[in-house]
C-alpha cells in the first residue's frame, strides 16, 4: 500500500512534524502488522524519527549539524565546497541523515516511543517536498 | 513475525552487543528468508550495525560522536544547548545513528558479515530500555 | 528475491555508483510493487542514496566525513584512537552512514528522485566489496 505526502516548508532549514500524516496512511492502507517505510525523494532534506515535545532540542540538532557541515567553510580550514549551488552543507546534512526511515505498524497503528515523533528535516528550504510512504503487512 | 528485547543498559554511554538476541528472534520465527527490522523506541539510544571484534573501536566511535555533539558545549562557540534536561547531546546522537536497522534474513538467519554485530548505542543510560524485533518473510 | 552484486573499489575513500546495478535486481525480480533493501556486510564501507549529478559534491561530503573523524587525531585534542589497525576514522564513518538503505520499488522500477542515485561508500580500499540487494513484494 503506498501513499504521497505533500509538505510545503516555509523554513529555510527546520523539522517538520508530518507524524500524524503518516499515521493517517497506516489506518488508511488497513495493515495491522507490519513495517512502514517513509522515503524521501530529494537530496536536500531527510526523513528522521525524533524527540517529539521540547522544540529547543531542534534546534540543538540543527546546530550541531551546522558545526558538522556549516553552510561555509573558513579560517583555518582554508577549504571550501567544490559544489557550486551554495547548498553543498544541505546535501551532506541529507546524506548524514539518509533518505529513508523505516518504522513499525502494530494494531493498526505507527509504534512509537512515548516522546518519538517522525520529522521531515528540510535543509534547503522553502520548498514543496514529498514524502513517500509504503507499508508492508506481515504475512507471517 | 515481532519479539520484544528487554535490555538493561549498565552504563551512561556504551554499546551494548544484541546480536545473538536478534540472532534468536530471527531463529524463533521460522522465517528461512526476508528481513529483520531492529527498532528502538526511545530517543536517547539506536540500534546499530558496527564492527564486532575490538572494543577499542567502540571507545573510538564514542569520542568521535562526543567531538560532534559533546555534552557540555563550550568557549569560542559561545553556545549552548536549549535543552534543558542536560542530555541534548544524547539526544542529537541517536538522531544521527537513526532508530531503525534493516537487516537480511537468509536460509533462517541473520545475514552479516564475519566483523559485524548488532548493538544498542547506549547515550544516556543507564536506564531500562526496549527493542521491537520484527522479521518479514520474503514471499517471492 | 536475493541478489549480490560485486564491486572492486579502485580508490582508498570515494563513492562508487551503483544504481544501475541495483535497478537491474529490481528488474529480474519482476517485482513491480515493494521494497528494496540494500545491505553492505562490511564495516569500513556504506551504502548511501546521494546526489547524483555533481562529483564536486562527493569530495565535499568526504571532506565533511573527514573533519567529523579524521584519519590521525591531532593537536589540541590530545587524542588518539585505540583501534590498532590506522582505520579507526574508516569504521567510524562507516558507523555514521549506516549498513542499509531501504529504497522503493514501484511499477518494477526503483523510486529515485531526480537527482538521487544509489552509491557504495568506501572508506578503506581499494577493496573487492560485496553487495546484498533484497527486493520484497508489497502482497497488499
Amino acid at each position: 500500500m503506498k501513499y504521497e505526502l505533500e509538505i510545503q516548508s516555509n523554513v529555510q532549514t527546520g523539522f517538520i512534524d508530518i507524524t500524524q500524516q503518516v499515521q493517517d496512511c497506516v489506518r488508511k492502507s488497513g495493515v495491522q502488522d507490519g513495517i512502514c517505510v517513509v522515503f524521501v525523494p530529494h537530496t536536500t532534506a531527510s526523513p528522521i524519527c525524533n524527540e517529539n515535545w521540547d522544540p529547543g532540542l531542534q534546534v540543538d540538532t540543527l546546530m550541531i549539524l551546522d558545526r558538522v557541515a556549516p553552510s561555509r567553510l573558513s579560517g583555518a580550514l582554508a577549504a571550501h565546497y567544490r559544489h557550486s549551488d551554495g547548498n553543498a552543507a544541505a546535501h551532506i546534512k541529507a546524506s548524514l541523515l539518509g533518505a529513508s526511515q523505516t518504522l513499525l505498524v502494530e494494531n493498526g497503528k505507527l509504534v512509537l516511543g512515548t516522546w518519538q515523533g517522525v520529522y521531515l528535516a528540510e535543509f534547503d528550504g522553502p520548498r514543496h517536498r514529498r514524502v513517500l510512504v509504503r507499508i508492508i503487512r506481515d504475512a507471517e
